[in-house]
Order: C-alpha cells, then sequence, then structure tokens
C-alpha cells in the first residue's frame, strides 16, 4: 500500500487548506505549507513556523474582574519564517499565480515522511521550467527542518537566480471573529543576537514576556557552482537574504538544499550551540535524513499500520490521519499534543483533554513509550495542577488546566474551560488505560499512581454525598452547550472510574511492595482509599425511569428540545451564531456527552438504556465539535447499528482530508484524528482491554472488504485482520494473551499462534 | 429638625470618603468634594465631575469571543475638573496638610443644600487666615456649580493671591483589583474648541468613540477689585488657569465665587451656546441660588422628610440618605440613577436594577412627577430591551439590560448581569407599583402597558410548561453567589406578577376605551393575555415540604452548606475572595433572593414557610450586597421579628455615613438608601399599597421614641406619625382614602381627619 496524497489545484481560494494538509512537522517543530515565493500582498495564508511548547505570555483580560481567573495566557507564538525561496529564470521571478503552469503536483508521501511540489512553469516571457520544492521535518534530527529545491532549464539556455530568506520576527495569525483564534495579530519577539558563520546564519530572538529564547539557523548546499565568486548576502539583527545567480544549460539542473535548524531554551540552555550541532549532524546529508525519515516511518507503520479495504477514500483518509498524530506528538516529555498539533494556530498550541481521551488509545496500543512520554507531560505538570486546585477553593487534590502549555490554566471563559472538571478525570482514565495496556509497573510507581490519587482527592474536595449519594456540583461535562450544571452524567462516571481505579493503584502497590514510601510522601490518610471507594460506590448517576435513558444531567431533560427544524444550515456551528445563554437554556448538544461515557463506561448501565439513550442524544446532538462522530460511531457499533455506525465514521474521517468542517485551514483536528483511530479499533473491531485479558466484537461495514490493524498488550504484538465474514487475531511476539470473543475465551500462548472468528451478526440496524 | 452633617477630621486617608461624602450633585451634573487647592502628587483622590448619562463607550473585550456578547460598553467618565482654586497668603500657598490648622469644619447643609469647608490656617510663616469654601450644585440651574469663597486676613495685612484653573482633559480613576471599578486611568476626551469671552472661559471637549460633545465655562466674581488692573489669564484648548492678587487690610475680607456651568450634546444641541445661556443666568446671582437652593429643598422635606425620633445618629443617616437620593436622581426623563449616584466611578455610572427595586418606591411616594422621569426613562430605553432581547434569541419581547447607561448592555460577564432577567420584571414591577400609588392612568395608556406588555412576552419567551408548570431555566436571581440556574423563586415569582400586571393592563386600557389601538400598535395576537394569565397561573414556585421553606432555585438545597466558621471575616466579601465556581457550588448568598420575593410577594406563601425561609437565608447569607440588610429588616418586620428587624435596620442605615462596607469612597450605596427608606416605611411602620386602599402595620423599635414621615396615594397627601404605643394617619389633602390596619378597615373622607392606632404587638423574637 502506497501512503500518497496529492493533489493538482492551486488556486489561491485552496491554498490556506494546503498549508495544513502539506504541513511538515516532527512533534518537536511544524512548518506550515506556504509557498515559498510567497503570495501577494493580502492574500490569507499563516505562514508559521511552530515549536511544541515554545509560547509567549498574552493578556488574557477578563470583561470585568473575576476572583482568581488567571489573566495571562500561554499562547503558542509564530516562530520565525524559514521558508523564503525565490526563482528567476532570466530575470523573471517565478510565481504559480503568473505566467502559465503546464503541470502542477502537490503531494504528501507518508511513507518517505516529506511534502513536495512539482511543477512545470512557462514564465511571462515563455521560458520553460521545470522546478520541485521536496519538504521535510526530520524525525531523527528534531531540530532540522530542509527545502530540496530543484530547477531545470526545459526550453532554453540562461541564469537562475535564488533569493533565499530567513526571518527572525514574524507575526501570528488573527481572526478577531473566530473565538478559536487569536484576536489579535502581534510580534511576540525581539532580536537576541544574530551569528553570521562562513555561509550559515544564526539569528537568535527572546519572546517579550515569558522569558524563553531561540535560536533559527540557515545554511545552503548548491551542487553547482555559483556564476559569480560567492552567495551574496545581506545580514542583519532579524533577518538574513542570500542571493545568488547561476547559468544554466537547456536541460541542465540546479539542485539547492536549504537547511534549517531551530533550538530553544525549554530544552537546552544554549540554543546557539545546540542550533550549530544541530546543522552540523545533517548540513549536507540530504540523502541520509531521507533514509533516516523513511526508517523512521517503516517503523511506525509497522506498529501503527491500519488498514481499511475496499474503500479507498476512506484508507487513504485513514492513513493521513495516523501520519499526522505520528507528526504531531511531542516526543520528549515536556509536552504534549495540541488540538491541531504543530500545523496551525487554531487553539494557540493548547493542550486539551483531546490527547488523553482521544489520541492516547492510539499511542498506548501502536508505541507505548511514547504513551508514557505523553503521560509524563501530565506528571510534570502535576504541580501546577495542584495550583489550579487551591486557585478554585479545593484544600486537596490536583485539578488539570482545560487548556494549557505549561499546565496554568489558558482558558478564558470558565463556564466552557475551567469548569469542565471532567478533564481531571480524564487524565487518569489515560493513565489507568495505559497501565492495563502495558502492565507497566515502573510506571505505576513511579508517576502513575501519584496522579490517580491526587485527581481522585480532587473529587472528594468537588462532591459531598447528598441523600445517600455522591453529588459533583456546577460543573460542564463535555457538552459545551450546556454549562454549569449539577450532576452531569459523563463527569460523575469518570470521578467513579477515577476513584476507583486510584483505590487499585494503591493495592498494586501494595502487591508490588511500593506503598509504604508512596504513602508517606504523599501524605496519604488513613481512611483515605476508603472514603475514595465509598464515594466511587454511591455515586449518582442520573437516570431517568420514564425514558429509560441516563439524562445528561440534573435538568437536561426538563429544558426545552431546541428548535432544530428553524435552525438553517449556515447558522452552524451553533457556538458562532447563538448566545451561550440561549444554546445553554435548550436540549441541544455540541457533541458526545453522555454517549461517551457510554462507550467508555459501558457496563453501567442496562443495554436497553444504552441504546435509548443513544437514540435520544442522536436527536438533540449537532456534532459541531469534531469529537462527536467518532463517539457515536463506537457507540453504534457496541449498540450493533452497523448503518449508523458507518455513517457516523464516514463523516468523521474525512474531517481534514476532505475539510468537511471548513477550517482545516487553522490546523489539523488531531483530537478527531484519534477518533477515527479510536472508532476502528474501538469500534468495527470492538477491542476493548483489561487488566488481564483482551476483549474483541468485530464486525465489517458492508461496503468495505477488509480491516487490519496492529496492537501492542502487556508488551506483546498482536495483528488483527478481517475480511468479509470473517477475522483472525494473530499473537506476532512476547508472551501469551488470553482473548475473549463473542465465540467464547481463547489463548493465544506462543508467538505465530492465531484465533479466528466469525464477524457477529448485527444486534439492530434502528436508531 | 436641623440636618447638617459635619466632620472636623482631615486627615489624608480620610479625603477619598470625604470627596464622597461632600459631594455635591443635582440628578444632573455632580462634582466630588476634592480640595480647591489640590492634594500632592501621588495621594488618593478621585477628583471626578460627572453628568448624568454622559459617557464614552469603551472595550469590554472578552477572553474568548462569545457570540452575542457585546464588547463595548457605556461608561460615566470625568468630563472637567472646575474645581481647582489656589490661595497664597503673602506668597505662601494655603494647604490643609502644611503650616498649621486652628480650626477646621466641613460640613454638608441638606437644608440649604451645599457643602462647607471652613478653616483657620496658620501659614508657616505665621499668617493666620480664615479661609472658607462653599460648594453647590444648584437644583434650579442643573447646569450650575459654585465655588463661594471667603478668604480674611485675621493677623496681617498683605497680598491674598488667587488661582482658579479650569482643566477639560482629566482622566478617569482605576483601581486594576476591584471588580467594581474601571481597570485603567485613561483620558477620553478631546479639545473640540474654546472661546475666551471677556472674563468668562468655555472649553469644549468630545469623547473619542461616543460621538458626544460638552462645553464647560468658567467665570469669576469678586467683591474686591484686583490690586493689578485685571485678571490675568492664560488660555490653552484644554486649560485655562485665572491669576489675580488683591490687597487686603488686617480683618479685611475677599469674596470669590466661581460660577461653573455644564452642557452637554444629549441635552441640546449647540452646548457652547447653552453654556452661556445657563452663565447667564446663574452669574453674579450667587444669593439667589442659595435661596432657590432652599426653597427647592424646603419642597423635598416637606414631601419626602421621614423623621426618627430617638436615635440621632440613625436619624441623621436617614436625612443624608434621602439627601443623596435626590441629589442623584435624573430629572430629564433622559436617564436613571447610577449605583452610585453623581458621587463617584463605582460601577461606571450605570444604572440597575437598583432604581426600580430599591429607590423608586421613594420617588413613587413621595415626588410622584419624578418617579415618572425616572420610569420614563426605561420606555425610552424599550427599543433597546427590544434589540438585547434578540441578541438572547428571544424573538419577542424586551429584555432590558442588567447594567447600562442609554439602554445596551454593558455587562461583561453574562452569568451574573445579562442572565439576570428578573431586571424585566423588576421594572414591570415599578410600573405596577407607580400606577397603583398614583391611579396615573395617563402614563399606563402612554407607556406603563407597553412595558408591561414587552416584558411579559419576554417570560413566555424564557420559559416553557413543563409537567403542567411554568418553568423558567438558566437565569440569575438577585443572589450573585449562584448563578445560572433553573427556577430561581424570586425570578419567577416577579414573572409571575410581571405576566399578571400585562393582562391587567390590558383589562384597564379596555374600561378606559385605549385598548384597541394599542393593542393594534403592538400588535397583540388573540389569546395572548390569556396565555400570560395561563403561564401566572401555573408558575413553578420552588417549595421543600421537608423543610417547609422556599429554596432558591430547584437545586438549591442540595449543596452543601459553605463553611462560614473556616472563613475570616477579611476574606469578606466573598466575591473578592473566592473564585466564582467555587461560591456557585455551596448554599452561600450574597444578598436577599427568596427573601426578596417574600417582602415582594408575601401574599404567595403561608406565614409559616416564609418565617422558616427566613431563618434558612439568614444562616446561609453574607450580606456581601448592600441590598441585603434592608430587606431582612424589612421581613423580619413582617414576620414580627422585631429585634432583628432592628439589628438589620442598624447595620444598613450606616453603610454610608459610617462608611460601613469600607468603600464609600468610590461612591454612595443609592440602592441602600432606598432600602433603608423601604425598611422605615415598609418595614417598620407596615405600609403597602393596593389598587384601591393602603395598609399599615407598624410598630416601633424600642429604642426609638418615634417615627414619621408622609407619603402620596393616589395624590392625597398623607402624614404618617408613631410615637410610643401609638401612631397616627392624616389625610393631609386630597381626596378620600381606605385604609386596612390590624384593627380594621378606616375611610379618611375629608383633608384633616386622621385615624389613630395602636402599635402591633411583636409576633415573635426568635428567628
Amino acid at each position: 500500500m502506497e501512503r500518497i496524497y496529492t493533489t493538482q489545484r492551486w488556486d489561491m481560494a485552496d491554498l490556506p487548506l494546503q498549508e495544513t494538509l502539506f504541513h511538515n512537522a516532527n512533534g518537536y517543530l511544524g512548518v506550515r505549507g506556504a509557498l515559498e515565493e510567497g503570495l501577494p500582498q493580502g492574500a490569507d495564508t499563516m505562514r508559521g513556523t511552530y515549536i511544541n511548547g515554545f509560547y509567549e505570555l498574552v493578556p488574557m483580560k477578563q470583561a470585568e474582574k473575576l476572583t482568581n481567573v488567571l489573566e495571562e495566557k500561554e499562547s503558542m507564538i509564530n516562530v520565525g519564517d524559514p521558508q523564503g525561496l525565490r526563482i528567476a529564470v532570466d530575470g523573471q521571478w517565478f510565481h504559480q499565480l503568473e505566467g502559465e503552469m503546464l503541470s502542477y503536483r502537490r503531494s504528501l508521501d507518508m511513507d518517505a515522511g516529506i511534502t513536495s511540489r512539482e511543477m512545470v512553469w512557462r514564465s511571462p516571457k515563455g521560458h520553460q521550467v521545470a522546478i520541485s520544492f521536496r519538504r521535510l521535518a526530520s524525525f531523527v534530527l528534531p531540530e532540522m527542518f530542509t527545502i530540496d529545491c530543484r530547477v531545470t532549464a526545459l526550453n532554453f539556455a540562461g541564469t537562475v537566480e535564488v533569493e533565499s530568506t530567513q526571518l527572525a520576527l514574524v507575526r501570528n495569525y488573527a481572526d478577531p471573529n473566530d473565538p478559536r483564534l487569536a484576536h489579535s495579530s502581534q510580534c511576540h519577539l525581539v532580536p537576541a543576537g544574530h551569528v553570521f558563520k562562513g555561509d550559515a546564519s544564526y539569528l537568535s530572538v527572546t519572546t517579550r514576556h515569558s522569558g524563553l529564547k531561540l535560536t533559527g539557523g540557515v545554511r545552503h548546499w548548491t551542487d553547482l557552482a555559483p556564476s559569480a565568486a560567492r552567495w551574496e548576502y545581506d545580514p542583519q539583527e532579524h533577518q538574513a537574504a542570500y542571493r545568488c545567480t547561476f547559468h544554466l544549460e537547456q536541460g541542465q539542473s540546479l539542485r539547492l538544499v536549504k537547511y534549517c535548524v531551530f533550538a530553544d531554551s525549554r530544552r537546552s540552555d544554549d540554543t546557539l550551540a545546540h542550533a550549530m550541532t544541530a546543522m552540523e549532524k545533517g548540513y549536507g546529508r540530504m540523502d541520509w535524513l531521507y533514509e533516516q525519515q523513511r526508517l523512521e516511518l517503516d517503523g511506525f507503520w509497522k506498529n501503527a499500520g491500519t488498514c481499511i479495504q475496499g474503500d479507498g477514500e476512506a484508507n487513504l483518509s485513514m492513513q493521513f490521519n495516523l501520519y499526522q498524530l505520528f507528526q504531531s506528538a511531542g516526543k520528549d516529555g515536556l509536552c504534549s499534543i495540541a488540538a491541531k498539533g504543530l500545523s496551525g494556530e487554531g487553539y494557540e498550541g493548547h493542550y486539551f483533554w483531546d490527547t488523553e481521551m482521544y489520541m492516547m488509545p492510539f499511542f498506548t496500543l501502536t508505541m507505548p513509550q511514547l504513551a508514557r512520554k505523553l503521560l509524563g507531560y501530565r506528571y510534570l505538570t502535576l504541580p501546577q495542577a495542584r495550583e489550579n486546585a487551591r486557585l478554585l477553593g479545593h484544600k486537596k487534590g490536583a485539578l488539570y488546566p482545560w487548556r494549557t502549555i505549561t499546565g496554568q490554566e489558558c482558558s478564558g471563559y470558565f463556564p466552557a474551560g475551567t469548569a469542565q472538571y471532567h478533564i481531571v478525570g480524564d487524565i487518569a482514565y489515560a493513565v489507568a488505560n495505559y497501565y492495563i495496556a502495558t502492565d507497566d509497573r515502573d510506571y505505576m510507581i513511579r508517576e502513575g499512581a501519584e496522579i490517580l490519587l491526587e485527581t481522585a482527592r480532587l473529587w472528594m474536595e468537588v462532591g459531598h454525598e447528598y441523600q445517600g449519594s455522591f453529588r459533583i456540583h456546577c460543573v460542564t461535562g463535555p457538552d459545551e452547550y450546556t454549562c454549569i450544571v449539577n450532576n452531569n452524567y459523563y463527569t460523575n462516571a469518570c470521578a467513579q472510574h477515577n476513584l476507583r481505579w486510584a483505590v487499585r493503584a494503591m493495592e498494586l502497590l501494595k502487591q508490588w511492595g511500593a506503598y509504604e514510601r508512596w504513602a508517606a510522601r504523599l501524605q496519604v490518610e488513613p481512611g483515605e482509599a476508603e472514603a475514595f471507594a465509598h464515594a466511587a460506590d454511591i455515586m449518582f448517576l442520573p437516570y431517568d425511569e420514564a425514558l429509560d435513558i441516563n439524562p445528561q444531567d440534573d435538568s437536561f431533560l426538563e429544558k426545552p428540545v431546541w428548535d432544530f427544524d428553524a435552525t438553517p444550515p449556515e447558522n452552524h456551528p451553533l457556538l458562532l451564531h447563538y448566545h451561550p445563554l440561549q444554546l445553554y437554556r435548550y436540549q441541544v448538544c455540541k457533541q458526545a456527552d453522555t454517549v461517551l461515557a457510554h462507550v467508555l463506561f459501558g457496563q453501567l448501565e442496562r443495554l436497553e438504556t444504552r441504546r435509548n439513550s443513544f437514540a435520544y442524544y442522536e436527536k438533540v446532538t449537532t456534532h459541531d465539535s469534531s469529537l462527536s462522530n467518532c463517539i457515536f460511531c463506537i457507540d453504534a457499533c457496541r449498540l450493533g447499528l452497523r448503518a449508523k455506525a458507518r455513517s457516523y465514521f464516514g463523516d468523521s474521517i474525512k474531517t481534514d482530508l476532505m475539510n468537511t468542517h471548513g477550517n482545516t485551514k487553522d490546523g489539523i483536528h488531531t483530537a478527531n484524528m484519534g477518533g477515527c483511530y479510536l472508532a476502528v479499533v474501538s469500534g468495527f473491531a470492538g477491542l476493548e482491554l483489561e487488566e488481564n485479558a483482551i476483549r474483541l466484537n468485530p464486525f465489517l461495514p458492508e461496503d468495505w472488504t477488509g480491516l487490519s490493524f496492529r496492537f501492542q498488550y502487556h508488551g506483546s504484538h498482536l495483528a488483527f485482520d478481517m475480511e468479509g465474514d470473517g477475522y483472525t487475531l494473530k499473537l506476532e511476539s512476547g508472551r501469551g494473551v488470553t482473548v475473549h470473543t463473542p465465540e467464547g475465551q481463547y489463548q493465544l500462548e506462543e508467538p505465530g499462534q492465531q484465533l479466528a472468528g466469525a464477524v457477529a451478526g448485527a444486534v439492530g440496524q434502528g436508531g
């Protein structure tokens, strides 16, 4: 299977979207796919380069001061522009909007880990030239981004001029009308030294307020000697421009590689030295970089490869999504995965619950070491979560912020931000899930149990016993169209799971002889575990007898249903067209909320209650969030609603590659990408992990011919393959695994052993 | 009875408070009692002059963009500084912080309508001089403010230099840490022309964004000729400084009057001409101004005089409060009464429900014509209230903004602002109450009925029928420590009253033959009145059987009670020390909420339920709002809890004069002032008005010897007098009145006739 996405469109309207789709990233840095030659003044472009976790502190003033609501947030900033590379043919500057484009092809090669733009262009004067750019953000040398350019004189002999620029002071993109983007465009950087060493330039900058430093370096390599003696350059403290002229015979090519490096002060004390070292490692070794890139991706696809047969479009989107997740994931434990990865400025580079609930399952199942790094980020920021809990008045426990970069709350509207206490349970869920999948006891002892304890403590602070059950008031569930409610079903279920896993972790630590020191360090009080267990046991989970459903919260069903018939399609997403109070007053959900709880904690309810709930929420959910369709898909799978499941998946899988939400230009939707993976693995394949076994309950959508993926469980590698009505699960390496399927319990003892099963019949098709 | 408040303190710490207590206002303009000679650099002063309803548009950016939440607000601005007047004695500039103060007395004479500062000062060189400033904001010439200064050489002969300034470009006061004040200090004005005509200067300015214009004029008068030929002055476009030297013999006095006028473009097309005309009317006529001022106040006290005997401090505070209400009230129908009147910048000069619920009863009972003007302001802004309703998604009806100057919403935090839908019912309540008290049919036909209709329509939009009752979701009641709740008791009771009065108004209009045209103009639909009546009939009013109380809202009682024991006194008001979400999660009330509903709509509940509710809410209310104690006082009166009533009144009455909330320096608390009046009249005297009768149920606190006040009902003037165990109610003029007392029903037929009664026994003392 070749994993290549290609387009031949080059109209202006499409370019911002292409900047996202063809961005290059490696988890550390990301460069949007802007045009090297630039765009005309005023054209819409988000010409950005980003470093994961590199931020500026920007004001987040409340319109009215609110006590303990922070008024400063972290915002991911555009760190420089290494992309500039202009080419002139006999004095005429190439631009794809001028002259005539004889052929055009822009590609993302997900096996090679490169993007490319290949063109045959006729200049206004008639010179025909082939120009290609190949770009890479290296997985093995994460500081490095390269542009590999080739120019071929097709119908003439003459000069080729090149001008390459490096800009240190760049602005962020802004859209004052979109709450998901920054309000105003600003340059957050000030020059902090420049070094021009031979033919390399290194420009350093610092942020104005966050005290971070960054050095960007650029150096050029060519396979032809310049016509003049050498490159001219025009160094300034905040930019460098290199100019050079070459002579080409007809048919002759020039290859020019622009090596760019970035080093930042969150990762190194001396960013200049760090940048120079990185440049040394990579400079002049383009072929080695290509080779390493492919090797890295070979490994990735081997472990993470997930293939849908019979639906090429869905399959290509799936490859794209998984590739983006890999590109986006911070791999150094200092950072996580932003809502838009490193592909754009939507949501300001913030990390949300998206990572833990939507993306972590993919990493946990396919790259557990990377999953541990991502969880490590949350452990690293546990002190800030404790501080945040204090701001909210909780004497104990940790409250993770709703959106953040280094751990401080960066949400400016607390009713739909900080009030989403469920993030605490979400992170605990990811910790438990990681442990269940990996049996990584070292992690549990060093980090996981502490997170479980501190989050459980928080629930004891937030909730209270009332009329014999444990209630949680004044929180917001995942559905942001209903804010500050009592006993949000999802939140309560999450809290229950969190409390139970805190108790479980303490049991495990006792079994492993690691409890005493740990408990002393964390000042665990006598009876604390019992109190957790009791609260979990009496957790209040809203249930409506008449409808036999779980209401989203205490008062959800008392509200009138939103008038969907009177809502024109252009008024979606509703949050951009209606006052929040109006949305809050009706039964209308932005996304899966109770349905998500049923997907995660299905065992809490009878199948009939879940089925009724699914049907109920389906009617009142707008799926205005990209985190919704995939969850409805999984629940539909679990309930045997095959046609529905397939339809929800179809909507979800295409979000970015088909730009179905219309805003992929601001960046990819990483949570949805993880959600699509979950839909396939947890939904269609019905994979669920337990501490000592895994469960499978697969079915294949009618229009697909097969589905296959690999995953890891307790260190063992397994391969799942489904075709037609049958499927196999093979133990490829590692120790034995117990597997439950609808047909019974199996034991895969030795590598090479496999079980074969028939696809379960649909329980029903209705809704 | 002499109504004079005096202080002899002049320490720096006291001055900001004195600026408030000794401010001069007349409902149109207000000048804080700053020191004419100024303060040292850096001293805390809010040296402000304000025009009621004169505002600038300032940004009110949300930290995260929220749809249909306005991002610009109106803010009352400091319009200029006419106060500057420095005096030098033989070359030494007078300042009360230098030299030696031999005597000092600062007074507010509420009979004369003037403030004064009288001093005997010894300069560092030993010159003794008597200096006095008398200030007035004219009630008959509202554009005019005067400073009448007298300087007497006591132990020397020599020169007296005077420097008088007029500044057009001034800044607003700011405190970035107090949500009740502006965040940053700015000058909102730009020069717009200056005219120096003879010895008068007129400086015009415009606001930067709101497009308003203002002209301030200054002219001086003296009873001595200057030593030099004439006044020198130094005119600039944004300021004028007048300098002059006089010669005084020992024992001789100089009298200098500074006449200041203001005219603004909300009231006149040509502000310069308007200012000049006002100056002409008043200049040189200081004695006439004093006389008119006293005449105006004679009338005021005659109608509004309210006297507490036996408690001098409370009585003085009562006089102060009523005087401030009169000073603060906009009298031109274009504006209303700001939360701080015209005495300071707290709450940015915004009008709240405070006017209708706390202050209007005073005006309705004592100055019905002025009450109609104040209600007229709400009629004037009905179109904006309709627009505001549309922003919130309501197809019909009017939603008055929570805080405003011209009618647009100026609340930056909607959960504790716009969500307080009860303001709609509050305004309707004031309309009904005005009609009940005055029988003003013309008002009802022209304005009142339309407000009642449009507000009733809003409730039909906001609420809905659920399980046989009318529910109102997602609103905030008066208690801002509990936001966005369902079925707030106060709101629902208010809405019920509003709906019933809309129906009643339609009946009245039909009786008066005014209905058809009115209904056609307002597109009243068939069945609309019936729908209002039905919604009112089935209005849901939360009731808890176990406690026999009315819960504040659907989920109030499910929350844990705030840990008051663990809350140190310095953490009050709680809103300045705890995150809103923390407050929302507990049973803790900022102010009377359900208790206020019981005061207004007591007939809805059994006495026992009200008694239980009072006891319940008393335990969970912090009275962090100055609108709370007075309401608890009235309810305590109604429930016969005399000792409690007296104690709540004691807390409330002293708020400003004794600065019990510590923030009177930012301005007076006009709502509390009205609330104190209500406590006396509605509480202690037990006065309640009905459409065809009035009710009295008086009692006298033990430490008082008497209580008396006058009021009007259906155009008749009545005088209430209570002494010891007996009271009288006398019809002084006008047509007959039916009176219900605990002893029976009486008819006062002719002027001069009176009824005498015994004070009712206390129903109980507990709580």
